[in-house]
């Protein structure tokens, strides 16, 4: 594996290409902000001959200055270099179909036109000062003898990179390295671009590597069109750690940056998701949870700081009575062998109904088994409300608060909006609680369907969560509210009867 | 490659253990007559030790008498396979952990005493009529030597198969290739078992049975511990279309499994998902598009028949105008040159404003360039929900339909059940519509957030999707619900007129 390899981010261009993704020209300069910091050698910030928007976010791109090298992709028209031409981009990504299926199919030319064509688009890109990376498309179903010939040409054209494409992700990792061994023989340096149609895109990238590609094309979060494209994060922590090659990227930021691709595009990642998803350093069975308490390295290949990202233990059916110890010491509670050994089979039982253990649901089965009085200072005793198309969303709640009844209304966007303002307002004497988020799971199945409300609220540093299953949703966000913020007092009570 | 390579699938056990998963018995049966139906070779049910619950949901499984072996997961001590037995399975899958880490910090023992342990363990079971499948856990941060010592030993005391873990997926398949080559020089068959810590699960197995292992242990939707394992659907798929290596499973079904199992579990697959997400048959650009209709190959590794799935074309702003011109032909209207162009200038500035173009805008867009009339017949004059937690939520709606006002209240579950059952209830008479599919995007933010809710209606053999946004839930749903409705009977309109 050559040293230096470098990175060609194509998450503003060939991820933007998801169904549906659309990246407004705020959020790319967001992306390409953060991309910079990352350390990406090349960010291809968008296909300049798209619409007088994608000029314009392209240019954003640009005048900012990074210390990444800008880019645009193009094919071999004309115009479409001229687009890029006016947003003043570093390079230009031009894409050449070369397979006798695109050729034929897509273009519907000769392939020694297309050659020509090819030629003529680098010389002008070349005259007009740009940094060219010519490209071909669907190359790994083009005869390898065809491929070379029109290298060969471009270069003498000007072209200083190459890059071969595998556009439906057709390669093995065998394949890859053959392939890309034969062209890395070329006079100028050849990038490696797949494609995870068959979930092999990072094995074929790396398999590239080493046959002596020096550049990697890359997407945050693999994203991408059908599949998607390379993960960078994968490809970077397996080069790192599997292949101890060392690259520039700051890893630390991997779970910060695709969080953000995350948001931005809408791709919602699959919690499995390798390096940066919500599950890549969770733990739920007993026995690795056990394991992995005496030391991490028994089930964890890389330690989660390394990308940015949290340990995460998760209690369900498989859960072992040295976490249940764990978490409720977190809360603040101290059991001895016999009291774990309760919560312990308590949680079992519960898990074995099906049901998650969340925070608040061990907070409750350990301060029963301690006797603990359990301090619901806050009780609901009533709320209504009354919405419409033609009336504003009102609310009215009556709360028991320490053996006193309050009640108060308030409006708001929506019932649940103005149910949660009505709360707030009641309680706003007795605490001082912030609403730090409020998340309902996709709903699927009918209007009746469970609706799963999770509440985060935040009391000075502390932050809890809690959760309500319900099939109305505004009992379902009232109640979990009302949970959030009982637990808190009690526990806020604790700490002041310790001191 | 070996002819009649075996899948071992631990959908089931390896799957579940994913954190904040929990399947039913009843569940883990519909899996399990569905990996049958699949022709997987062995399904992994369980870990009969876990509960009373778990064993009996083994248990029906095996009475199921299906074609595939059913196994359970053990560890090397008695009471596990005691459980094991009790279920009645045909096979134990005994782990064994054998890195220097795991058993020290794991199991506190010396390697000889883990050995001797093995050695019990099989023998214990063999006596009592069970196949066993001798896993090594942690294999590949093993000393081959010691692994191959265990095996030997383990074989001679009556394993029939064996298998070596890559638990935290620290394979590359050049290692891959490597490890289980030695490892099937032994007298028994070898298993691979990896996980996909780097996204790399499915390019070693793939080099392990090149390598000459003869069953890969794969799981739906590669959904397990932290990144998951290797995904079955991925797995074959590259089999039968990158190594011409045909199987026994039954491709059609894979996108048919894989609702199952994401529905099941909860784990939500990422739309870029290889084979069997959202995306994976999905186009946007329009140059992918126009190539696309020219010759599905252009831009398709395989039929999305092939596995179930269908192809979709996505409106963004990459959208081409064969794909408008093809998708106003879908809605049932006939467009010339000029027009498309008019519309295609439409589509382009809305998605061009991050805007997704769904069928319902298109057919807007469509009917305004024609100058054709949006009949909407039914309108929203009024509707008033009345909720709480001491008050059956109720709903009334008042409607224009056709120039009569309708006016009906209902109850249900929650303020949206009541809103759309009273709306239901007001056009009854006029339409012989159903209500196939409520959806709600997962909400984030605050309770303020913008809601975006999906409907799909179904009027005869037609199915159509409609969608609102608002902050508000109840007007969004009833809002979605209406414009479906609209176009159902503008649509249904055009059909008695034709004919």
């Amino acid at each position: 594996m050559k040293n230096n390899l470098r990175i060609l981010d194509t998450t503003l261009r060939d991820g933007e290409q998801t169904p549906g993704v659309f990246i407004t020209s705020d959020e790319k300069l967001k992306i390409a902000k953060k991309l910079d910091m990352l350390g990406v050698d090349v960010i291809e910030a968008g296909t300049a001959i798209t619409s007088k928007g994608e000029q314009k976010s392209i240019k954003q791109i640009v005048d900012e200055k990074l210390t990444a090298e800008i880019s645009s992709f193009a094919r071999p028209i004309q115009k479409d270099i001229d687009a890029a031409l006016k947003c003043e981009v570093d390079s230009i990504h031009l894409v050449i179909p070369t397979s006798d299926l695109h050729i034929q199919y897509k273009l519907g030319k000769t392939r020694s036109e297309v050659e020509e064509i090819a030629v003529k688009a680098t010389e002008y890109a070349k005259n007009h000062g740009l940094i060219i990376e010519l490209s071909t498309e669907d190359a790994t179903r083009t005869e390898i003898a065809d491929l070379k010939r029109l290298y060969n040409k471009t270069i003498d054209a000007g072209a200083q990179r190459l890059c071969a494409c595998d556009t439906i992700g057709l390669l093995t990792p065998e394949k890859s390295y053959e392939f890309y061994k034969e062209l890395s023989q070329l006079k100028k340096p050849i990038s490696v671009h797949c494609h995870n149609d068959f979930g092999l895109a990072v094995a074929n990238t790396l398999a590239a590597l080493k046959a002596g590609a020096t550049q990697a094309h890359t997407t945050i979060n693999g994203i991408g069109e059908r599949a998607g494209n390379t993960s960078l994060e994968e490809l970077i922590m397996a080069l790192e750690t599997l292949y101890h090659k060392k690259t520039n990227i700051k890893t630390q930021k991997f779970h910060e940056m695709s969080k953000l691709v995350e948001t931005i595009s809408g791709i919602k990642l699959q919690p499995n998701k390798a390096i940066v998803g919500e599950n890549a350093f969770a733990h739920e069975s007993g026995i690795h949870s056990d394991g992995m308490m005496k030391n991490t390295s028994t089930y964890e290949p890389i330690k989660p700081e390394t990308v940015g990202h949290k340990r995460r233990f998760v209690l369900g059916k498989h859960v072992g009575k040295k976490i249940i110890h764990e978490k409720v010491k977190e809360l603040g509670i101290k059991i001895n062998f016999d009291q774990t050994e309760k919560i312990f089979q308590r949680v079992k039982s519960l898990s074995d109904m099906g049901k998650t253990v969340t925070d608040v649901d061990l907070q409750a089965i350990t301060e029963d088994v301690l006797g603990l009085d359990h301090e619901n200072l806050i009780t609901l005793e009533e709320y209504t409300i009354v919405s419409g198309n033609k009336v504003t969303p009102t609310s009215s709640v009556k709360l028991q608060i320490a053996n006193e009844e309050k009640i108060q209304a308030d409006v708001g966007v929506g019932p649940v909006d103005a149910a949660i303002k009505a709360v707030q307002k009641t309680i706003k004497e007795e605490t001082n609680i912030q609403l730090v988020e409020y998340h309902v799971d996709a709903i699927n199945g009918g209007t009746d369907a469970l609706i799963d409300v999770v509440i985060k609220l935040k009391s000075e540093d502390k932050i809890i969560t809690s959760r309500s299953t319900q099939p109305d949703i505004i009992t379902a966000s009232v109640e979990a509210y009302l949970s959030g913020v009982n637990r808190i007092i009690t526990q806020n009570k604790k700490i002041i009867k310790k001191e």
